[in-house]
């Protein structure tokens, strides 16, 4: 299956700002707000402190890894730099050594370079379409799942491209006005889609498809 | 951690009827009724048609199998048979060979009986207090957490000894008037749980609970 979990999507479908910089990993927008459901939860992938919730929204973070073999995102989620790689030639991602993944991640660029290993994670700058991509995805993934990491463009590709199995976005009661959207309303897939919608009392929404 | 998982009860808090057979294992309940709201779902353990829905209540059900090492249920959600085992000496469980618990099963009685083992899944027959069984089953879960499968009145002797972790209860609107009672009202872990309500369209509500 090819699934999407836990997108931090604005109340006008954007999931990061316009502007994007070193500084500013999701531009204009506010990568705290959009994201509090999830950093209170017990499950968050860089909690540390061993405290946090456990009620709905633990069950929707920590879904994240569950039989995930590898993960695609776009270029723009890996790095703030365009074109061809040469203002930040040694740019290693934002996660640091030890990254969220522990998978084989492929990172959509039309500018390649060497493959790049930190501690149990190997990113790989790969050219292709959504179906090319996937398909080494899947290879790496060995009969698991293949994560579908974003950006919010990057989804809508393999959306358009009808490769999404499942999906789950939260949608915060906040708009951006620009950036990277997803949808102009999560109707819009509800042709190809079944769809879920579990509203919480703090606002988000939470939207959950899977294939009809 | 000590978890109970989808545990299907009546708007009057109860699990099962009265009048447990071996015809009916729930008595006068409807289990089609009580738990109609996880067997649709594509990740219910018994289910073998690869079809169901993927909305929320996956999430729910999928949980169940997460990082469980050892089941400890009351003795009367493995057998109709009261005492000491006189009426069934040869009651296997209504389950057949492939049960969904796939780890080691403390089937708590106050008639012992010697072990069975079916297939990946070995019932063990133990007396003692709550804490005296759940050293056990946390022993043979070996580093993971200890699913409480229930009923609901042998479920309640582990939160009134403290031991519970996390609840997930899934209150269907149908009352039942009498059976085995897990709550009054669920506002009554309030002092000691943090309390999530999830309501449904169906009808049904989720309760998920965890230690203050």
């Amino acid at each position: 299956m090819v699934r999407v979990h836990n997108l931090f999507l604005s109340s006008d479908g954007y999931g990061a700002g316009e502007g994007q910089s070193l500084e500013r990993p999701f531009g204009h927008a506010n990568p705290v707000e959009l994201g509090a459901w999830a950093f209170g939860a017990a499950s968050w992938p860089n909690r540390t402190d061993g405290a946090g919730t456990r009620g709905l929204e633990d069950y929707l973070v920590r879904d994240f890894h569950r039989n995930v073999g590898a993960e695609i995102m776009g270029r723009n989620k890996f790095s703030p730099c365009r074109g061809p790689w040469e203002d930040h030639p040694e740019w290693e991602g934002w996660w640091g050594e030890d990254t969220p993944f522990h998978t084989p991640v492929f990172v959509m660029t039309h500018y390649e370079r060497p493959a790049l290993t930190l501690t149990d994670t190997t990113f790989h700058f790969v050219s292709g379409t959504p179906e090319q991509v996937l398909e080494r995805a899947l290879e790496a993934a060995d009969g698991k799942d293949v994560r579908l990491g974003g950006g919010p463009e990057t989804i809508r590709q393999f959306l358009d491209a009808g490769l999404v199995d499942t999906l789950h976005a939260a949608v915060s009661p906040i708009e951006l006005g620009g950036g990277s959207r997803l949808w102009t309303s999560p109707e819009e897939l509800d042709d190809r889609y079944h769809h879920d919608v579990v509203p919480r009392p703090d606002g988000v929404v939470h939207h959950l498809f899977w294939r009809r």
